[in-house]
């Protein structure tokens, strides 16, 4: 049998493998929405198997763990931290497909709106996910307490994005569809940035044995 | 020491309980947004810690016990599927939540449209909750499986409920703001029905041993 501290590693990698390949399906959806490239998009629905089957892989590692080597304080919390994290990024890989598909729709159709704010939160939630992963893989309770602090900045540019887009709906009802389209899209970035979030405080838990979630969550009325 | 399936069994009541709270959430948010009832929708958001307070023992229960008890197979796969089902039923609270502040936001607004695919959506959303937490207690994969199958219905009353909303707001803008409030009502819905799916692959898991998920995920387009 293998030392316990290589599966753990093992775990490791493959989350930040998912992490990885979640991180690029965001970054290519919105680039393909942005730059008007079906190929992109495309690419982002090809692949999102890929990420469904690490999510099984994952799920079955921690939970062989959790029965064969009976862990008990922080590396039981690790193995339920995996499993919660793992959900979570499966979600955001889930929502990533979402936007690539808005993009496909909105294709042919002119660009309604200066696309501005819409890469602006994509950043923001790619950068809010890099470091919750990095927060996990080196136990960093502060640098995962720095993304809970990013998601009042989402949830402003949430507000700009949609009340632009209202402004240019009443304009011109002709954008109503691809208009309602950027909607779901800010939408879906705001909702990465919310998995994000729970990724942080899980990394919280692990670190510190402290339950952050549910102290901030008045943001999230849209 | 008491005995392992009694711990189980509160495992299992304080998820039913928790499922019984966010069902209540969901029947009332729904009628507060169809009856203008701004009691109700107060009544959902002041409940909603009452929810999160559940999620948090149930964690710490279900944590509590694997690390005590070093469960294997059938035991195993319950307290990993209660983590994930507790976190599932908290989404969907979170959800009835967006509901409810949709309602209030829409309370001084003339109602946009005859509202009844709504309802439609929101009682068998409700109907898919009830019937996933009742095959989990009584471990029946046929009635997890049925749950499987209502998806492709909450999909059709959304695009029902999206096309209806779209053609109000090209005939009168002045009527955007609300008929948006409306469309993510939907969304919202439909992303209790996702939960209540997986709910029920979960169930089908714990049950079976089989990995139910990923198998029906095209029609989560919007």
């Amino acid at each position: 049998m293998r030392h316990f501290s290589v599966e753990l590693e093992e775990l490791n990698q493959k989350l930040l493998q998912m992490g990885g390949l979640v991180e690029s399906a965001i970054h290519r959806s919105v680039r393909s929405l942005i730059e008007q490239d079906r190929a992109l998009a495309e690419a982002v629905i090809r692949d999102e198997p890929q990420i469904n089957q690490i999510e099984i892989e994952i799920d079955g590692l921690a939970t062989r763990l959790l029965a064969l080597r009976q862990p008990v304080a922080r590396d039981l919390r690790l193995l339920t931290a995996a499993l919660k994290i793992n959900t979570d990024l499966e979600r955001i890989g889930d929502l990533a497909v979402h936007v690539a598909e808005r993009s496909l729709s909105l294709m042919h159709h002119p660009l309604v709106k200066p696309m501005t704010d819409i890469p602006k939160m994509a950043s923001l939630v790619q950068s809010m996910l890099l470091k919750c992963l990095d927060a996990f893989v080196q136990g960093d309770a502060d640098l995962a307490h720095s993304v809970l602090l990013s998601d009042d900045e989402v949830d402003r540019l949430r507000d700009a994005v949609y009340g632009e887009l209202l402004q240019i709906m009443q304009r011109d009802p002709t954008v109503l569809t691809a208009a309602i389209d950027l909607l779901f899209v800010a939408r879906n970035l705001e909702r990465i940035g919310d998995h994000a979030t729970n990724i942080a405080e899980d990394v919280v838990f692990l670190v510190k044995g402290i339950d952050v979630r549910h102290h901030a969550k008045q943001g999230e009325a849209l």
